[in-house]
């Protein structure tokens, strides 16, 4: 063990086991994640060179036999427990995507969700079995976020009784489905259903793409890879193109909407339940903000303990450059969100389930609110994790830009997240417009529940355009409570300034889209100022269940310093709402230097218990022994150009070059 | 042509042209940078597939095959000015670095300022023909950013009159010099000078690494690549361990200190000269946060124009994205950032051949203030640029996150510039003691030169903790002369707030340099301010050289907007400080709003002002003529996983588990 670590470990003021089992849920989640870590590491069939290493086509091959076999053995271990299969997986392939990720995680959940009984019996075992492999193809090379715009068209034939798949336009072709490129043999396909002459809206259908045995595309069908990617090199993200492809009436996903055998359109009863899904996911996205976000702390954390350079006093040895305040004021405020982000995550998921539970019973009251709040929050979460991720390799120094700091792997891995599942800036606009929306219910005299019920005081409300100077709302900048009611005020000060000018623009003759699209950059500032104060509560609501005292004196302290170091970012709303005074403010970005030392001796200490493995960081900088240099070096000597020690390109190129010049 | 695009350059309300000019700087530099980027454009030659399709071993051996080519080219050519080499360099390799990087732009230059002329006579020849190929060691995998504490060690043997280099521990293996892994035969080896048994710090040494002929690493030494890295997949990054080498005495660069046979240390006279080449390469990294910056503008902005998405009024057709209020707010920041940058990159361009025709004329006087100018302005330019490439791929949705986009290839080739040539903490860090310095220098009578004069002012200045409610300096925030002394006093106002704060620490008994580590992030946050003013400042000054009145008048706009834009992203300071009322702030933010519907008609035409061909960008999605979706298509046809229809994986991974399950 580096003797650095030692120190700091030793040095902690708090038990990391005891966070752990928060971060958890409790001691036996803890333990059978462990187990279930122990499955992967213990088995010889998954150790693997580091795939950074490797071609594309190299890790693409890795990870479809490292798939194949992770299936096998979730089998023989009994492993069917939605969250134990997440967690095997993610220790199977280290964090990364694979190819079956879309089979496994929207393939057969749409079997399961939208297919009648009878294409279940048909469809499911196969595709359990893996014969069937299938993918979600849904975007287009030239659709996206707008879901009506999609151009592949599905179109009913009554004299074969058959759909025709066609995609009419290169912009039409589908493109981006995980699993697509090489993998899958049948996809469920998103396309316009015309039906007797119409146009019945996006309807969802199986569609035979490669032949079962041979794996050959199907004739009509033109399928690919399109090609490398910032990251996910694993994954086959595909393109699909339909020559005029024709699949029997019965592949079209009948659950809900029907066409008759004579071409008849049949109506779903109500689309509210997909809402749900796309809910689910995103709540999801929270949590990986979270985890990603706590694996590159980790690795900068530990490493900036090991690493010593510069001098702080003259002449005395080299500090850790942990000391450093502007390394800590880096690192630490990353620390904090990242323990923010997964008491959020938590919530959402538990928020997800009891919410679910209601809509099972016919309960859909709270739907709309966890809709925004899951939009407004996978926005806010992997906006600020996608960039705290670089921060933390660039507090790495120059070995952060190194492969072997783990660092650019999480990136890469994580930042499409800002993209997928909902554009982030759409997300935000989604949100206030559900925001405006609950403002206006105020005005008409409703009253609001949940998470936007601070607006609900809005018109008696202290909230005006400017401050009376040098009075303040907040007593005490060292009661979280009093900051969390500042958040709060900051929030209801956005939401309504956007909501007003909104209107105003629309009094004025502007076409409502039109006012919308004008003020749409304050409704994200009101957004994420929601979504801000919804994780500074959540964060202090959190703190009332910890009830181990160091445990909770130390997550104290990160929760205020995260709460301030928000406002010392922020100052001028704060300001402009009069929510504090210049003096106030002053104190607030004293503070937030006071805690930085406060933090720094458990900073060690609170990496460690987000418990992540060696093997599952995949970071020579960030290991848990701290020994970095030797393992750097060992890790450099495998580099596919040291195979040989002269090089031919040498001989090849610059030696006949030298007679020439 | 697409039809999007055609409207665009239509409707804009000046030349691009023109500014393509101002930004080269006269119409003969524009035309010369076109006929050289011709040469390579119209050579077969330098044809080649898309690196990405390639692994990292393919991607340097293409590297190493066109450096070749490309020195026997210019010379042929006859490109030998250091700016043209500079183009035709980046024509070939379109921007990404290579392997003879280092022997080109450091290995050469060493010798010409460094070594005695015997050694230049013996060497240089040589070196100029490719026979010795150099690379300059100086970073350890322990040691960077802290010269002193660099371990490899030369050590004087009189018996033999040589020196013995060492790397006495893992920590102090050179790590990280470009072409050192598998190009170089030769190295300039920074190491602790050890001579009658007492060190004398760091020298240079020009030391043989591998056989002349065979190409084979010489006994003593261990070199290799240090392994795949965030992005530089074309320079073979090395390691370089010595174990006792021995190397003549004439090998040690003398110059400037010398050491005679007998092991007498002779000093040099001055280290003064040295400190030039750091402020040269430092102000060029200005110039590259611009170009690096412009890239990716170009690319994102030219897709926006011809992406169509969602729907801003229910029932029209989808609108360009770029209609988007908040896509403008996404970009324009950027784009206007990229011409400030621009301004300022040739602003320290000129700056330092002017000062340094003053250095060789023995006046030193501007040397500090440039020094800590470079240093400040790299940092700041880099961190901007490099969060604002990624904010660009983002802008670009899901495609930007495909290699054929072109800006993951630009990210990482850029992001390395804010770590290396001086991590940028450590930069803003230089420029605060400057600062802080020339503050002292005032209380104590001096008057101030340059872009610290307005230090001059503060004693009897308006420069106070906190503002006189309702009153504020600005008097119109249309005035960019307003805004740029606003940025002044911010800046003052936060300089003179760190050193005061530095100041009572150490009166309060602190040692010195633990008041400074105490207050490092106030003084960060100074000197960001410091570098803020400046380019507002230079920016603001350009446009008097602005003759053409079209040209002019939208780059006002551009500047103002730069200006009020930088103002509603801190409005916390300009509060704090009273330079500001709650009410103008409310107005800046407007104003901002307002100004993006200037710029939206000239978007496109301002970012094909910037002049990239094709070739350059690298982009698919940024093309000239906009034809985007027939293109990525095409691209991703060529992925290597599409190189067979059906995949063996498949067969060999899939298949058999069929049965098995």
């Amino acid at each position: 063990m580096n003797p650095d670590l030692s120190r700091e470990r030793a040095a902690a003021s708090f038990n990391p086991e005891t966070i752990t089992v928060i971060l958890d849920g409790s001691p036996e989640r803890t333990r059978r994640r462990r187990e279930i870590e122990g499955l992967v590491l213990n088995d010889p069939s998954f150790q693997h060179e580091d795939p950074n290493f490797l071609s594309r086509s190299e890790r693409y091959e890795l990870a479809i036999k490292k798939s194949a076999l992770m299936v096998q053995k979730m089998r023989e271990h009994g492993i069917s427990d939605p969250e134990e299969i997440y967690w095997f997986k993610s220790f199977v392939h280290r964090g990364r995507p694979e190819p079956l990720d879309l089979h496994l995680g929207m393939f057969l959940p749409t079997l399961l969700n939208q297919a009648t009984p009878e294409q279940q019996e048909r469809l499911f075992m196969p595709a359990w079995n893996l014969e069937i492999i299938g993918t979600y193809a849904q975007t287009e090379m030239g659709h996206g976020t707008h879901l009506r715009g999609l151009e592949t068209t599905a179109t009913y034939d009554p004299s074969t009784q058959e759909f025709i798949l066609n995609s009419p336009t290169v912009s039409s072709i589908k493109w981006w489905p995980g699993g697509l490129g090489k993998t899958s043999n049948h996809a469920v396909v998103l396309a316009q259903l015309y039906t007797q002459g119409e146009c019945r809206g996006l309807h969802a259908f199986i569609v035979p793409i490669r032949h079962m045995g041979t794996h050959e595309p199907l004739p009509g069908v033109v399928v690919g890879d399109i090609g490398p990617k910032f990251g996910f090199d694993e994954t086959d993200n595909g393109f699909l193109k339909f020559d005029k492809l024709r699949i029997p009436r019965e592949n079209m996903l009948m659950k809900y909407a029907k066409v008759e055998p004579d071409g008849t359109y049949v109506k779903p009863l109500s689309d509210k339940l997909t809402y749900g899904t796309m809910v689910f996911i995103r709540s999801m996205i929270v949590g990986d903000s979270a985890r990603s976000l706590s694996r590159a702390c980790t690795i900068a954390i530990r490493y900036s303990a090991v690493r010593h350079q510069s001098e702080i006093r003259a002449g005395e040895p080299e500090p850790q450059i942990l000391d450093f305040q502007t390394q800590q004021y880096k690192l630490f405020p990353l620390l904090a969100t990242a323990y923010a982000f997964q008491f959020v995550g938590s919530y959402m998921s538990h928020t997800y389930h009891r919410i679910s539970a209601e809509i099972q019973a016919g309960n859909l009251n709270e739907l709309p609110e966890l809709h925004a709040l899951s939009a407004g929050l996978k926005a806010f979460t992997t906006w600020a994790a996608n960039t705290g991720i670089e921060e933390c390799r660039m507090a790495c120094g120059g070995h952060g830009y190194s492969r072997c700091s783990g660092i650019p792997d999480i990136y890469v891995t994580f930042t499409p997240a800002c993209t997928y599942e909902g554009e982030n800036t759409v997300m935000m606009l989604q949100t206030a417009r559900f925001l405006v929306k609950s403002y206006k219910a105020v005005l008409s005299g409703k009253r609001l529940d949940g998470m936007v019920s601070y607006l609900n005081d809005v018109s008696q409300h202290r909230v005006q355009p400017h401050p009376v100077a040098g009075r303040s709302l907040v007593k005490d900048i060292n009661d979280i409570q009093n900051l969390v009611e500042a958040y709060k005020q900051r929030a209801a000060w956005l939401v309504v300034a956007a909501a007003k000018n909104v209107n105003t623009d629309s009094k004025r003759g502007k076409r409502k889209e039109d006012a919308w699209n004008k003020n749409s950059v304050d409704l994200v500032r009101a957004s994420e100022a929601h979504c801000h104060y919804v994780v500074v509560k959540l964060f202090a609501d959190k703190l009332s269940e910890v009830l181990d005292v160091a445990a909770h004196r130390i997550l104290s302290s990160l929760c205020l310093f995260y709460a301030l170091h928000g406002i010392s970012k922020n100052t001028g709303d704060f300001l402009q709402a009069g929510l504090l005074t210049t003096l106030q403010v002053d104190l607030v970005q004293q503070r937030v230097k006071d805690l930085l030392a406060v933090i720094r001796p458990n900073a060690v200490a609170l990496v460690d218990a987000f418990d992540y493995s060696d093997t599952q960081l995949g970071s020579v900088l960030g290991r848990y022994d701290g020994n970095v240099y030797e393992n750097m070096f060992e890790w450099a000597k495998k580099s596919p150009l040291n195979k040989t020690q002269v090089h031919e390109s040498f001989h090849k190129y610059l030696k006949p070059l030298q007679s020439k010049l």
